[in-house]
């Protein structure tokens, strides 16, 4: 199953590390440079649809730059591209994929459950049978789900509790438990499945592997990568933070005041909390936080911290990320961590 | 570290399964069952201290019998014992730890923190050096208190989020990002970590090692067990269980149920809820609920189940347990389990 799905993407290199699509964070440079190091990258969903296109161009012209750096692209464009169904026109979105032709696209957060799935790779495959659909999902119903969908998606992402942004409101879980269970309820599927949520280093992806992905996804991780479009303050953040277990939560206050609505229920996005969310909690009014949130917009950097007030959305294994890299060297570092600590428990030796 | 660990425990085979202290549940006849195995087995706290020293009595007659069946053994009893701090008497503990010799005594919940966890292990050191002290945490806050402690422990277990019966009632976390972080915190130290929670089988375990573990450790697979010290109907549900995301969940109702107060507030139970629960959500008092629940008990093995109301502490992974086995069995199955998925992670073959 491994060296089948190798072969759909044939620059990318064992262990199969993939950078997640972060709504606007995952942006053309760094999905390139992660499909550059022998990963694959992909571009998150936009502000609006068409941002995303926008950013398949741009993703197009630095590939065209780095052609002799990528070998064996095949004939689609070596990067994916991610869209979260509730938000996007699946007509821009059908259209930015047939023009561009990414080699996968990462399907999240459907209003109408399966059968908006069904429906948006009906409509990729038809304009794009080289786009893979990937189809992220985070609890065992979803998958035994798509198992009765009319379009098999070619490979299944499990989110983990411990994932950052949005993952289940509150039916997830821990990838320990979640992902054995999913991946014996799709075993006879063979549908290669990729494991998301508190992996940020080799051990993540080793322990993932085990468990039964076929390769693994980290988010957070690349939020600290230079090539990410995020602010200087938040970044700082990531890298500063610590403890996940305390000093993240899942709360749905920062999409309220960033003006963000419209999530289907099941969702929240785990995020390191910082004024607003402690204020909240102790009982000030949504009127006096969203105005001490705006003026901190104006604020810049300092509006992330802990006394700054703006969205940081990020996943639970923030302790373990200790500085900025390159997102190149993140896929290299985290590869050869994977792939030594694995070597390191080959049963002669332990 | 590793080969220094198994010389404490040299019946042990890597790799290190151990059978959780569950309180009760974890009776001689598992524990005896899991080390003959080549594991180490802990007998569980009882339903007072005395219980438990009953218990290492037993369990020291059974390792008699089976004396030629357990090679190197050591100076001390070949299986551990569990204290809950917070409930047990410290005087009767160490008298029976005095006596019997266990291996390794496995200490959990503290009602005053890190000074109790230093006064039990002054305590049972100064009776039976060759004992060994196990502390069990769930918290990157408890792994640094640790590391101040005047009594170093010999062992440290770190508890996920994913497991049965009591953790973390609010500051927990899956073991794929709260392990690795805590393994950092105490790298220096050397101590040897064990990994607990939503672990049930060899992918599991596998992933526990590559996370940082030296060992696994799992209670809910035990209680699925034919040596198991627990009620048919219990075991039952325990085996028919699936999707532990959602079929369990933390609650104090059944502790006040059973009438188990003064557990310390930063505990609560994982149990796979039924009738009690749901109909506590629906509003019913607690009067009725504790009536009904009386009346269950009454009922003998029906009065576990979907349609049941008693307690059924067990964790995230249920749904990875579909038979009762003999401990045995499980010890073993689980360890090829393991050792086959590291194998095949050989990074020549991934």
């Amino acid at each position: 199953m491994a060296a089948n799905l190798l072969s759909r993407y044939p620059w990318v290199s064992s262990p199969f590390l993939v950078s997640a699509p972060m709504r606007v964070m995952s942006g053309p440079a760094l999905a390139v440079a992660v499909s550059r190091a022998g990963g694959l990258g992909f571009i998150g969903p936009g502000a609006k649809t068409q941002d995303t296109s926008d950013d398949l161009e741009e993703a197009s012209s630095l590939l065209r730059q780095a052609a002799n750096t990528i070998s064996n692209t095949g004939s689609a464009l070596p990067i994916g591209v991610g869209y979260q169904l509730w938000a996007d026109d699946i007509n821009i979105a059908v259209a930015g994929i047939e023009k561009y032709k990414p080699c996968a696209a990462w399907l999240y957060a459907p209003r109408r459950g399966p059968q908006d799935f069904d429906d948006w790779s009906s409509q990729i495959r038809h304009v794009s049978p080289e786009t893979q659909i990937w189809i992220q999902i985070g609890t065992l119903k979803e998958a035994k789900q798509l198992l009765q969908s009319v379009q098999r998606p070619d490979v299944v992402v499990i989110q983990g509790a411990e994932a950052g942004g949005h993952g289940r409101a509150k039916d997830g879980m821990g990838l320990m438990a979640l992902l054995p269970e999913v991946a014996d309820a799709m075993a006879s599927s063979r549908i290669p499945l990729f494991a998301a949520g508190g992996i940020a280093d080799g051990r993540g992806v080793a322990a993932a592997m085990c468990l039964g992905a076929s390769g693994a996804v980290m988010g957070t991780r690349f939020l600290a990568a230079s090539e990410a479009r995020i602010s200087r303050g938040y970044q700082n953040e990531v890298v500063r933070a610590s403890d996940g277990a305390v000093s993240t939560t899942r709360t749905l206050l920062y999409n309220h005041l960033r003006g963000t609505i419209g999530w289907p229920e099941e969702y929240s996005p785990r995020t390191i909390f910082n004024r607003s969310f402690i204020e909240q909690q102790e009982g000030k009014s949504f009127e006096e936080l969203k105005k001490l949130h705006d003026e901190a917009i104006k604020a810049g950097d300092k509006g992330w911290g802990p006394e700054g007030r703006l969205a940081t959305y990020a996943g639970a294994a923030i302790g373990l990320i200790h500085e900025v890299k390159r997102a190149g060297d993140i896929v290299h570092d985290v590869r050869e961590d994977a792939l030594n600590r694995i070597g390191r428990l080959r049963p002669h030796k332990i």
